[in-house]
């Protein structure tokens, strides 16, 4: 075979059956007597994560949040990040100094700290970083455990990740731009919906909505009804791109890390408790559908698609 | 500043300090309560780690061999590796089934599993291990604690992984090439030394044995008498490439993922019982010195270095 193998269902699938059962969650887990230890790892690299507007301390960050955000997606306290980083031989102190600001700012900021690492030289900037965490055993969530009648919700708003991608695409200002570098994962809203015992499952959206819906979908076997005028749409995507774009993007575009979760249908108030959310649907026995004005029609899984394993 | 950076100490003292007190072992290390979760990444790429006549089982095998031998380093037992890999777009089904085996069958004949991970496109082959342990808390083995009077001991021979490049280099057959391409981390031995309580500080010595004992000195604040009779040389290498250049390989060149430790004195019967070992010098208060013949000269660290932070 030959041509670019990437986001092949061919390929995940002989990886998975090479590597036997890994368990498809945003972290791989590990039992250790008391507690789990959830672990994942994630790696960007210039041309398909850095976009030319960002900066060394945003690339620094971004690395950090998106393993951050699969710390949260288990319900789990990040416990330390390790950085495995291939800068280029015309790297500048400045550019370094940046770089490993937004490493440590990121941490910091999430209560959580970088705990070691390797440097390489790489002509292409390749960061990988590992994040650690813990959680109580009866609170982990799992991409598996919705069950038909729960709730399907999400944190925050969607699409303004692609909204901000869009405005310097077309070289608008726009805040969008900054919740494109500058991701924010959602820690203490995935710590405080695992303790409200109110959710069945939970993932991010990092990839978008649509292929977090497909992956939850498959995981549990259930399916999805996903109310369109329900979904909390970011704010001035619409009045930028206008309403079938910004649908769009809040399907499809990559770069929000939310939590997309489940909540059993008694305890919504629970949940509610926990964090701000927004109910968007709810799970059905199968298919993912979009319904609007009263119909439903069947979902296709679009959205930005590299990845594979226990750590997505 | 401009140029390739590392290796240089500016650099490195400077992510040190960005960072804060990045403990300098071969893992980082977290407690957990009753025991120590050890932590460690490393990132590899064709241009730095896979020689040419490398096939990609071995370069699966040789990322999570690496990744091990920090584990065995801190006298740890493995729990668990995760895999980033960042894949040639041209990559065909063959390679990859063969470097998956290669992270597959490594880990596993190691006793652990390839727990999750990460796939993306990449134009140049780039593969980062994360390899996680758990270790007794009284039994950790780190860079600090050896102590003036300690005998200086390695496992098995030194420069073979050296000698495989140059047998490579010069188009000779030589079994040393094996040894270069599929090291065998010392998780059995890391383990039975930490158990026996003989050990006083331990490495692994990846980037030769000059720059392990470069690092065990600042980290415990000694020095080292090493008698070069007394090192053990790999089997043909004097045969090789003669005497002088067997000796520069013994000290300098990287890849042979032995174990370097310090063994209390009175302890070097139960040292022995652990696993096989030979005592190459002992530890003194200052300086690092080569003796021969009964002189002593003062060593000059060199070796392979491109390392950073708390998982060298």
């Amino acid at each position: 075979m030959s041509g670019n193998v990437f986001g092949e269902r061919e390929i995940i699938s002989r990886i998975s059956e090479i590597l036997g059962g890994v368990e498809n969650d945003d972290c791989a887990v590990i039992d250790t007597g008391e507690k789990y230890l959830v672990a994942t790892t994630d790696m960007l690299h210039s041309k398909t994560d850095f976009p030319d507007i960002m900066n060394p301390w945003q690339m620094g960050w971004m690395t950090v949040a998106v393993n951050l955000s699969d710390i949260a997606a288990m319900g789990a306290q990040p416990a330390g990040v390790l950085i495995a980083a291939g800068l280029p031989p015309q790297s500048d102190l400045y550019f370094i100094d940046e770089l490993f600001s937004g490493f440590r700012d990121c941490a910091a900021y999430y209560g959580t700290t970088i705990i070691g690492g390797d440097t390489d030289s790489h002509d292409e900037l390749t960061i990988t970083g590992t994040a650690l965490g813990f959680v109580e055993k009866d609170l982990v969530l799992r991409r598996r455990g919705a069950r038909p009648g729960d709730l399907l919700c999400t944190t925050g708003a969607l699409g303004g990740a692609g909204g901000g991608l869009w405005a310097w695409q077309n070289s608008l200002e726009s805040d969008l731009i900054t919740k494109l570098l500058e991701p924010e994962p959602r820690l203490d809203q995935g710590r405080a919906l695992a303790r409200s015992r109110a959710v069945t499952a939970m993932m991010d959206n990092s990839d978008g909505l649509a292929l977090s819906l497909s992956d939850l979908a498959q995981c549990s076997q259930v399916g999805f009804v996903v109310r369109e005028e329900a979904l909390p749409v970011a704010a001035g995507l619409v009045e930028m791109v206008g309403m079938e774009k910004a649908r769009e993007m809040v399907m499809s575009a990559g770069g929000d890390f939310e939590l997309v979760f489940t909540v059993r249908p008694g305890e919504l108030d629970a949940a509610r408790r926990a964090c701000e959310l927004t109910v968007i649907g709810e799970v059905v026995e199968e298919g993912i559908w979009l319904e609007q004005g009263g119909k439903r029609r069947r979902m296709v899984a679009r959205g930005y698609e590299h990845w594979i394993g226990g750590t997505k």
